[in-house]
């Protein structure tokens, strides 16, 4: 319907995480309508992103810099014996958030789907079992989402950690803050009542 | 809390429509992930958008090419009397899918908001005067959604018109092919009852 140039950049923007291709549609009219300007600023932000970002050597964390560690790896105030095994950059942001965590961390890059097969996952197995043999390293803890692919995945690292006999958690489960009893659904409430201290 | 190349992309997708920081934050590690051949054809992408696409000088469809007309407006198989008022592209592309519909278009580029000062209206207001101004033309249909914003629009676009003395018609209200009676709204019954034939 739409000439080339617009199916084009409709298609890439359609691969997208969450958008589809009514949305896609809705990026390239937005751009069709910035000023030449604002089109080279995304251009140089996208083209900037390749050339600057690296991964941070310990815990896979997108980070400007020399060195091969990120900011968070390079900080000696943090505590080298906690490792918190999180999903992805968001997750290990809002714990950040939180200022309540002084370990340091590891980016799983995915979960693992108990549907998928083992060829196509894409966790960093590998290079978490290397980090995990870490001395300093007294306490490991998952903290993927408490859902059934944050479950499988969980199981999966508890048995791969476990010939390293090192203590392994797993973020509690509960209400949430400022929950209503009346609403929380079976599951919250059973493990809420499970993890009563 | 991430490095400023990433913040900077992030803070340009979030003014993208529908794009939260959630999702930006998102398609910033999408992008992340991306090899780089991935990565320069999203930018070439963008790059010919803004170099090849212009907007056709009759109805503002954006198209590739010579000659200042888009695909549909150089079409001499159809009906110059006809022209029909759309506030988006992606709204004649939906007309068009029918394939019912041989006349021209007129992309508004916006509604108006019975909400918003009269300055910060961004319809193609003169443009559109001086395209129904054409003698050739015989009926215009206003083709605005079916809610408030476009109600307003029609409103003001048919007290706009009213001078040419054109036939101007709206797309009929009804019950949608495949509804049932027993879930339409009451406006939508409405229109329907009124609309029988």
């Amino acid at each position: 319907m739409f000439s080339p140039a617009i199916e084009k950049l409709i298609n890439i923007f359609s691969k997208f995480p969450t958008v589809g291709p009514r949305t896609a549609n809705r990026f390239v009219f937005h751009l069709l309508k910035k000023q030449k300007e604002e089109i080279e600023e995304l251009i140089a932000a996208i083209e900037n992103l390749k050339e600057k970002i690296k991964f941070c050597d310990l815990c896979f964390l997108p980070f400007e810099g020399e060195g091969g560690l990120c900011y968070i790896c390079q900080n000696n105030a943090r505590d080298k014996s906690l490792l918190c095994i999180v999903e992805k950059e968001s997750d290990l942001a809002s714990i950040e958030k939180t200022k309540k965590y002084k370990g340091l961390y590891f980016i799983l890059g995915g979960t693992i789907s108990p549907l998928k097969k083992k060829e196509k996952r894409q966790i960093r197995e590998k290079e978490l079992q290397d980090r995990t043999k870490d001395k300093e390293l007294k306490e490991i803890i998952i903290a993927v989402n408490p859902n059934s692919e944050g479950e499988a995945t969980a199981l999966y690292l508890e048995r791969l950690l476990k010939p390293l006999n090192k203590k392994t958690t797993r973020l509690a489960r509960g209400l949430p803050v400022g929950a209503e009893l009346e609403y929380a659904d079976e599951e919250t409430l059973s493990s809420a009542l499970e993890g009563r201290k």
